[in-house]
C-alpha cells in the first residue's frame, strides 16, 4: 500500500446548530461523508458543505442514517428491511440531487451511526441498506467497517467498495472495537494516533490492542470531527503517513 | 388542441396514515405528481406509489412542498429564496433516486399546497423554486398554474413547462381562483365538471364565471383525489373529453 | 369482580390523516388512552379527541410513545433511561396541558406500541418511564399489560395501577401474546372475542391457549380501534360482559 | 422603578447540538424563557435547562414557537387561530409537566420569534396564543413587548403581564425596532448598551434613536444569549443599573 485516503463525517450542522469545523477538516482529510438530513444536515448545509468539500478537491458521499435527529442517529432503530432500502434511495437521492445542482459527484456512500454499528453485526440489514444505494447508483462506492459483516456483505454483492479503520479507536482481537467504557478505547493523544495508523497501514492490517494483526482491505482512515483534538489528531495522522511515504489521496477503484 | 393530459396529487399517505385512493385514480389520469416526504410521503409511500403508476403508464412528477407534516405543507411559511432552492434540489432530487431505484424517470415537477400558491402570486419566489429544480435536472418540465406568476417565470426562464387548470374550481377574471368560501367555487357535481373542461380545452382559455375567455397553454387538468367525488369527478373529466374528440394522453414537449 | 373498564386507543390522527372511528368507539368503551404527539396525535387532534371523550364520560388517559411518526411508535428504538423519563413527563405534561385548558382530568396514563412491548420484558425500563409518569403527578394511575413487567414494576414502585388484557389477542402459557405471525393469534370474530373475555374476566385470570389460568388483575380490557372489525368486537365484550353480569364502568380506585 | 428583571431566552439546544452559554447567562439574568420542543429544545435540554435555572433562583417561563425546527421559529408562518391556541397550550403543559417533575414552577410565558413578532402587529393572533397560555393556567404572566400589540392584547384580557425592551435594539418613534438592516439598529458594544437601558428604566419610556419618549411599563430587560457580546453585554446592563440605584430582581406581580 503506497496510498490511503483520510474520511470524515460532515455536514452535520442542522438549521441554527453548528457542529464540528468542517472547513479545517477539510484541509486535512481526502473524503467527506455528508450528512443526508436525517439524522443531521439540511438542504442548506448539505450545499454548503459540498461546496466547501469540492473547493477542498475533497470526494464527496452521502452518510445516510437514522431518522432520529435527537438522538442524532446513535440511537438503535428496528426498522423492516424495504424500508431501511427506501430509506437508504432516498436519502442517496436526496444527496446527489443536491451535488447534481452543484456539478458535484456523489461518489461513495458511508452508513452513519447506530445504522452502521447495526449493520457491522447484521449482514441482512446491511444487505438491505447497501442494495438501497446500489438500486439508485450500481458503480456507487460502499465505505465499510473492515473485517465486519459490512465487508462481507460488500464481498458477497460483487459491488465496488473500499474498507476502513478508526483513527481513534483500539480494536479487540476478534476485530471489534474496544467499548468506549473501557480505558484506552478511544485515543484521544495525536501523538499516539499518527504512528499507531502508519503501522497499520503499512501492515495492510488491523493491529489489535494485545498486538494481533488482522489482515484486512485498509483504504481509508476514519477520522472524527466532533472531539476536541480533532484537527490535531487529524494532522498527526496526516503527517506519520506522508512522512513513513504513505501518500495521503483520495481512493480510487 | 386534440389531446390534453390528466394529472392528480398522488402518494400523499405517511407512515401509517393512508390518504387518497390512488390505484382508481391512476386508471384515469395521466401524469402522476407524487409528495416527497416534506408535506407528505415517505420512502416506503414514494417506492410503493411510484410503481403503481408506472405500472398504469402514467407519467411521473415530483411534488415538493413547505416541511410541514401537520400543515400538510397548506401553511404559508416565509422562507428564504435559497433556502426554497435547496428545499427544492432535495426533494426533487430524492424522487429521482427513488426513481431510478425503480427503473422509471421523473419527468415534471409541480409545486405543492401553500408553496404552488404563494408562487402563483410571486414571480421571484417561483423563479427560486423553479431554479432549484432546473439546477438537479436541466431537462425537467414544470407544470404551471396557468395565467399566474408560475407561468410567467417559466416562460422567462425559458425551461420546458405545461399549463395546468383546475377541473373542480371557478375562476375569477382576473385568472385567479375564486375564494373557497364563495358559493360556487368549488365544483363537485362530477355532470358540471366534465363538459365544461371540454369548452375550455376546446376554446384554449380558461373561461371565468363570467363568460370571459382568458387565451392560455391547457396542456394538463387537475383533478383532486381527496374529495368524496374524486373518482367519479374524474372519470367524468375523462369522459367528457375523449366523447368530444380530445385524447387524453401524458402531455409530450 | 363485578365489574370492569374497557379502553381503547384514541386521538391517533395526526394532521390531515385520519385514523380510527373514534366517535363510534367512544360510545362502548370507557376509558381512553390519547396519543400525545410523538408517535400521532397533534395539539389540535388531542383537543379534538379530549372534548369528545369527555362528552361521552369516558376517563382520559395519556398515551405516550416513541417520537416516531412514520413507524407510528411500532419500531423498538434504544434510548437511555434517563432520555425515557423525560420524554415521558413531556408528554404527560403536554397531555396535562391540554386537558387543563379544557377542564379535563388526564387520570390514567398508558405507553404506546413499541414502548410499551420493550417495557414489558424490561423492568429497568418500564421504571424509568413510570417514574416520569409519577414525578409529573403522584396520582397518576398506571395501566399495565397485566402478568409482564409493567405490571411487576408498579407493584414495586407501590403506585396507584389497573392490569389490563387484550380482547383480541391469544396468550401463551408463559403470560405473553401469542406471536402475530401464528394462526389464532389476533381474534378477529366479533362472537368468539365476547364470551371469551366474560370468561376471562369472572375466572380472575388470563385463560391461555392451552386452557391455563394465569390469574391476574383484570381491571380494564383493551379494545383496537383500527381493524375492520373493531366496533362490532367492541360491543361484543360489552354485551357479552353485560349479559353476563359484570357492568362496564371507569375504573376507579 | 426601583428594580427591574433581566430575561434571557434559555434552553436553544437540541438532541446534539448546543446553542448558547446558558450557564453564564444564569449568573446574571432573573428571569428564563426556555423553549419547549418546537422550535429548540427538547425533554433532556428542557429538564437540565429548567435544573440549571432554578439553582440559579432564576425564574422559570415557557417559550413557546413556531413547529419548526430548521427555521429555528424565526420563519413566519400562517397557521388558524385555533391552531395556535392548542400549540401554546401544548407546549405550555409540556413546560409545566417538565418543571412539576422537578419540583419547579413555570410562572411566565414569552412568545419565541416569528411567532411573537407576528403577535406584536397583530392582536388577534397574539389574542390566540395568550388565550391558549390562559386556558391552561389562569395566573401565567405574559411577557409582552411592550409598546406593541401584544402589550394592547394583555391589557385588553385583564391578565397578569409584564413589559419588556431590549436590551441590545434601537426603536423607532412608532415604537417598533429598527430593521436589523439598518446601522446602529444592534447594539453590541456594552459600554453603550448598559447607560442606555438605565435611561429608560428610569426615565419609564423607551427612547428612541431620535430621542422622543414612549411611556410604557418596563419590568423587564430581555438579554439576547446567542452574540459574542451577550455574556459581556448582560453584565453592562445589569451594572449599570445596579450602580445606578436600580435592583435587579425577578419581577414581581
Amino acid at each position: 500500500m503506497t496510498s490511503v485516503d483520510l474520511n470524515a463525517d460532515m455536514g452535520e450542522s442542522f438549521g441554527p446548530w453548528n457542529m464540528g469545523d468542517d472547513a479545517s477538516l477539510l484541509k486535512t482529510i481526502t473524503s467527506a461523508n455528508i450528512a443526508c438530513g436525517f439524522h443531521a444536515g439540511d438542504p442548506d448545509v448539505m450545499a454548503k458543505t459540498m461546496t466547501l468539500a469540492a473547493e477542498n478537491g475533497v470526494g464527496i458521499g452521502a452518510h445516510p442514517g437514522f431518522p432520529d435527529l435527537q438522538g442524532f442517529g446513535r440511537r438503535n432503530m428496528k426498522v423492516p428491511h424495504d424500508t431501511l432500502r427506501n430509506m437508504v434511495r432516498y436519502q442517496l437521492g436526496a444527496a446527489q440531487g443536491m451535488a447534481d445542482a452543484l456539478g458535484i459527484t456523489v461518489r461513495h456512500l458511508k452508513l452513519h451511526g447506530a445504522l452502521a454499528n447495526m449493520c457491522s453485526v447484521d449482514a441482512d440489514m446491511a444487505r438491505a441498506c447497501y442494495q438501497g444505494a446500489l438500486d439508485v447508483d450500481p458503480d456507487i462506492i460502499i465505505m465499510v467497517l473492515a473485517a465486519t459483516k459490512q465487508e462481507a456483505t460488500v464481498r458477497d454483492l460483487g459491488c465496488k467498495w473500499v474498507g476502513e479503520i478508526f483513527a481513534d479507536r483500539a480494536y479487540n482481537d476478534d476485530g471489534t472495537l474496544v467499548d468506549r467504557s473501557l480505558p484506552g478505547a478511544v485515543i484521544h493523544d495525536p501523538a499516539i494516533a499518527g504512528p499507531r495508523i502508519l503501522e497499520m497501514v503499512r501492515a495492510g492490517a488491523i493491529i489489535t490492542e494485545s498486538g494481533k494483526h488482522i489482515e484486512t482491505s485498509i483504504d481509508t482512515i476514519c477520522l472524527h470531527g466532533d472531539t476536541p483534538t480533532a484537527v490535531q489528531l487529524a494532522k498527526s495522522v496526516r503527517d506519520s503517513l506522508t512522512t513513513g511515504g504513505i501518500s495521503v489521496t483520495k481512493f480510487e477503484l
